[in-house]
């Protein structure tokens, strides 16, 4: 890995940055305060890196100081909102300053009129509904850590999440941003805009980007009608294989554009029933499709929602529960939602994947997935949204395993996993993003070109290369 | 303007152009065949520009062979599809190479089981959905030159269309790319995958970018399914500001995402009626508002479209048509869809404008649009996607006037239009992009840092600058 030589920060440098964002917001010297900032939620902890110093930035002016100063001094700035990523986008891996949006965490201004609401990058994405009342719009994006993360971040790594079968990922709802650039400017793109074609889609560059073209310090996001009612199904397969089966067909035959259609096989289902202490008995299930239909009219929603369920009781599902009433079906999605913090907790020894493939070729992979399972003896158990294309599983060390023979596995078992997807024309991450956790394996799946395009765009916005430098890619 | 020393196209250079493609696909050195390709859709003259050579391709390899060429000896390329754009975003401002991709036009698969289609750049729009045929399945694109332009006019300029409200722009359908990179690179961006962060969006940065960071050889396009009815509303209105005050108060109270909210003032209709020897009568409008519901339940587009219309009602409408057939439905969309032709042929002393508005500032700035004609003593007829904020204005020259009366006033007439504008929030281009028609008023809608940050890209993707030179803005 290349390793630019940065600065260390000083004592200097941290007086410079107490200047600029008040003595009470600035962490330096102090390694129990300064820790929680050295990781993200990946469990292995080898993935971790201390900051130099934590700054609570409250302004865009505060943001373009910071960037100014790191420029000229040449030390590395990694932005950070909840801090619940999963690829090491907001890890200092260089060391520096990480850049805390929790005091810009306010809901600037809710415009029904024009259907959006502008935030700052701090909001917990779960308060944007909270606040729209009875607006009757809504903010339709919906991350799995949607009650924890924050609106920035969601951005940063272009969020996808449980309802973006029918409602797309975050990208489809950012209309303007007000971002600080890597070199210290403010910068307006877009604005309450539903069309806007006044020069190249700087937005949509920025969505995904994941911390290191620009740091936003507004977000407009665009709203839609609250869908007036919605239904969840339950719908219990005897196998992983059966119901991953399913999705294509329903997802091509129906006609109908489902909300979301979630998957968890049983270890899944029962390490998340566990972790939650909740007893939902699906024993005789292999796996569970979890299908949302919504919408304006609860007819149509009815109709909707017995069509997917015959389809899924022809494609072979054991048993179809309709969950039409809200603590139900908040019930089953807590479940889902609670499936990668579930597996977090049994063992730091592990590898969360977020593949993406075709959806026609969601089965090839999940057998294969199975197959890699019996092969090295190691449990691989697969959940994601099957709708998306878009599986994640995670590899946990078998308790009886030796960390020695742990580590020789992994790297075996994940490269089999990810030269699959890659040959079923898949990408090693639909949502999670690449950050340094993922950032090696990126040759398996894009050219080199792409690569140097890449770099080169980094390059021209961030010349000196000090926002969150050493993610995705390196800069030799 | 800046204006780089590009090589002229000797024999030499031509012949090398020629041993690419092949003798027959190179236009060199003939002013008839030459001129169609000096200008877009834009009726005045004065933005044409006439091409050295036209190249036509067949493959990616050939493009990348002339691009490298291209950067070796430093002419200028600029990439056209069918040439129906009204930026002059096709148009060769500094001569060089226009490469035309009317001979990658094949449909190059229909994968169902996938729902996407895979198409080469000179692939008519209207073609696509013509090919699907009885897939269920339905490419959701829909500008209003459909029947001629080509999909990689369509991705290159992000375009809009009728169908947007509901569906988005061309963005939100391209999942993958195969381009050729300004310096001579095949790169492959995304795929058959409905979700992928595996790096920056680069597919995005393509989308609008106006052919000047890449040309598009293969695209991947996301399918949905094919609604299977749709009912159009005729809301006639007595003027044009009661129709469009109409607009946000559908767009927010009814809860209901309409396809299309297309508008056309008195001047609009009659114009295109004219042109199509149409007779709709229509005698006692000012203005109308045409409102497509769409979906797969007849009884929920019924209850939407009834909604609708009473809201259309209660919103001051004279009277509310349902076209519930093709044929009728055919024929009110084929008016809107030649308004633009139908003004083009008037006069070649005219302004096309594009412009973009927050939907609560829609009324304001139609209101602004008649002081304005009042003031200068000019029609200025409007029409466009109201539901989107994208109003489309055509300012034709008064027979009556001298064409120095005409030259002097139209700049004046622009410059306050596009600061009413500006005022609003709103942007200079929803859909038609900013090519060289519209660089020079950038400044008052975006910042210099904007700009720059623009420029920084081209720069870094087209270090020698050979892509469509002098679109959106200069490079100094």
């Amino acid at each position: 890995m290349s390793m630019p030589a940065y600065t260390p920060l000083t004592d200097a440098l941290v007086a410079e940055l107490r200047r600029i964002v008040g003595d009470a917001y600035v962490v330096f010297g102090d390694e129990d305060r300064l820790e929680p900032y050295s990781h993200d939620e990946i469990p292995d902890r080898h993935y971790a890196h201390m900051p130099e110093a934590v700054v609570r930035p409250q302004t865009a002016e505060q943001i373009a100081a910071i960037m100014r100063l790191a420029n000229r001094e040449h030390f590395p700035v990694t932005p950070r909102g909840a801090g619940s990523g999963l690829s090491g986008g907001a890890v200092p891996i260089h060391g520096g300053v990480v850049l805390l949006c929790d005091r810009m965490n306010r809901i600037l201004e809710i415009d029904p009129a024009n259907m959006v609401v502008v935030v700052e990058p701090g909001v917990v994405t779960a308060e944007i509904n909270e606040r729209l009342g009875d607006t009757g719009l809504f903010y339709a994006g919906y991350p799995m850590s949607l009650e924890t993360c924050s609106i920035g971040g969601n951005v940063a790594e272009n969020a996808g999440g449980g309802k973006a079968v029918k409602y797309g990922v975050t990208s489809r709802y950012v209309l303007g941003l007000e971002i600080v650039t890597p070199t210290g400017e403010i910068i307006e793109l877009g604005g309450k805009l539903l069309k806007d074609v006044t020069g190249y889609s700087m937005i949509q560059l920025m969505l995904g980007s994941e911390g290191t073209l620009g740091i936003f310090t507004k977000i407009v996001l665009k709203l839609i009608p609250r869908p007036k009612t919605s239904v969840d199904l339950l719908c219990l397969f005897g196998s992983i294989d059966e119901a991953i089966a399913a999705v294509p067909m329903i997802m091509v035959r129906s006609g109908i554009t489902p909300t979301a259609i979630e998957f968890m096989d049983c270890a899944s289902m029962q390490a998340s029933c566990r972790y939650l202490n909740e007893s939902l008995d699906y024993g005789r299930a292999g796996a569970m499709l979890l299908i949302t239909v919504d919408g304006a009219d609860e007819g149509q929603v009815e109709r909707e929602y017995e069509a997917l369920g015959e389809q899924c009781m022809a494609a072979g599902a054991v048993e179809v529960y309709v969950a039409d009433n809200h603590t139900t079906s908040e019930r089953v999605w807590n479940i889902r939602r609670n499936i990668a913090e579930a597996f977090s907790v049994i063992s730091p020894h592990q590898a969360n994947e977020d593949l993406v493939v075709p959806i026609a070729a969601i089965p090839a992979l999940v057998k294969g997935m199975g197959e890699l399972s019996a092969k090295y003896g190691i449990a691989i158990p697969s959940y994601g949204h099957a709708g998306d294309g878009n599986i994640h599983t995670r590899l946990v060390k078998n308790p009886d395993w030796s960390l020695q023979q742990w580590n020789e596995t992994l790297p075996k078992v994940l490269d089999e996993l990810y030269r699959l997807t890659a040959s079923l024309g898949g990408r090693i991450s639909g949502e999670h993003g690449i950050g340094h956790k993922r950032k090696k394996h990126m040759p398996l799946f894009v050219s080199a070109e792409y690569i140097d395009m890449l770099r080169a765009v980094k390059r021209a916005l961030d010349p000196n290369g000090v926002l969150n430098p050493g993610k995705i890619f390196d800069l030799p």
